[in-house]
């Protein structure tokens, strides 16, 4: 077995060209398949033959089929890295500080990348033996979007930049990401709804994380009295 | 049959004292059941069981079993209206106008209520044939959100209320209820990877709906260019 690598088995992008290949084939194949249905009722065969391997060779890249899951997630990590580095160099230099601008090009380019990949985020939605690799993809694509949007920031905001600020800018962006989900992904798509289309949405929430980033320092809150239940 | 009447077989609350009895303590059981496991794993006998009665009576009642998710659902709206009205009744009087304090209580209270209800809500995921009242549920709850938030606004900003404003408080809650959603359940729940309780979202939370509120309709969008894929 000397095309055996330490990339099989564990459903990590292997480095050989020839296996590289394999296995963006059965990425490709099992992004296709679950565009009609939800990845819990796409079999392995179905995977395989729509490759065009061998059961057997699916099987000894991915053991697990949270392997396979976690490898659509990691490239879907990728390619949303590199479109936010592409919109960066993009934009970037056209509007240096101008927040409302920079965030809006984000919040509307990640309601772009949801919709194009609706079709692999809700395979996520309620397989348990995902949750980590779930957890951790919203994790890191928030954060991937925050340090994108405090790049941006006016001089007189990112200077000193506390812990505070960056804390701000991911909670923001953590509400952007629940907003989007649940505003045009089922099962609530709240959006459609509200006759919103992607362009107005992408409008109301770059105004709505802005007036929370701008504002949300300097408001005061009261202490809440505890009420009861009656 | 003469116990048989009109709001059997439709899954609704009837209105005969006895009958209502039946009603409510098949509810309590499966909201007990569903605390333990999702909805579609427990079995209709284990309803019936736990509910003291026979599987055929719970089977003249509610044939189908999205008949008794739509009636969960409807218990729980009552359970949030009958709860913001008390909350209302207690707090407004206290601090007519002060939009941020209302939007507080309402914002704290709404997670509250998802905690406590999570057990139903999450009960909601997944189950195609519930959709359509689980949509209803979800503007439901958010019209009442958005009215109890509309009904505080200072003077100034509640004479001659416009669609326009109505729309915008709308849009808030459905943001702040997408935002409690992917924070506090599975299977995202953000705030416990970002260490925040429940009284620093809800504070978050407040500060982001009244940010957007305010600053929502003055704030200018500069039209945005095209960005193609590279």
């Amino acid at each position: 077995m000397e095309a055996m690598n330490s990339s099989m088995s564990t459903g990590r992008a292997p480095k050989q060209a020839r296996s590289l290949q394999t296995h963006n084939r059965i990425l490709d194949a099992t992004e296709e398949l679950i565009r009609e249905r939800p990845f819990q009722e796409v079999s392995n065969l179905s995977i395989a033959n729509a490759a065009g391997i061998a059961a057997g060779s699916l099987y000894s890249r991915f053991p697990k089929r949270e392997l396979l899951l976690a490898a659509l997630i990691d490239r879907l990590m990728e390619r949303a890295e590199s479109r936010l580095e592409y919109l960066q160099t993009t934009y970037a230099s056209n509007e240096p500080g101008d927040i409302v601008a920079n965030a809006h090009v984000t919040v509307r380019e990640f309601i772009r990348f949801s919709r194009d990949n609706q079709h692999i985020l809700s395979s996520f939605e309620g397989d348990e033996s995902i949750l980590i690799h779930r957890r951790r993809f919203e994790r890191s694509l928030t954060n991937t979007i925050r340090d994108s949007f405090i790049e941006h920031l006016p001089a007189a905001m990112s200077d000193g930049l506390s812990t505070k600020v960056t804390w701000r800018a991911e909670l923001a962006m953590r509400i952007v990401a629940s907003a989007v989900h649940r505003a045009i992904g089922p099962p609530v798509e709240w959006a459609k709804d509200m006759g919103i289309d992607d362009d107005q949405l992408a409008a109301e929430l770059t105004k709505m994380a802005v007036g929370y980033f701008v504002m949300g320092e300097s408001m005061e809150l009261k202490q809440l009295a505890p009420v009861p239940y009656e």
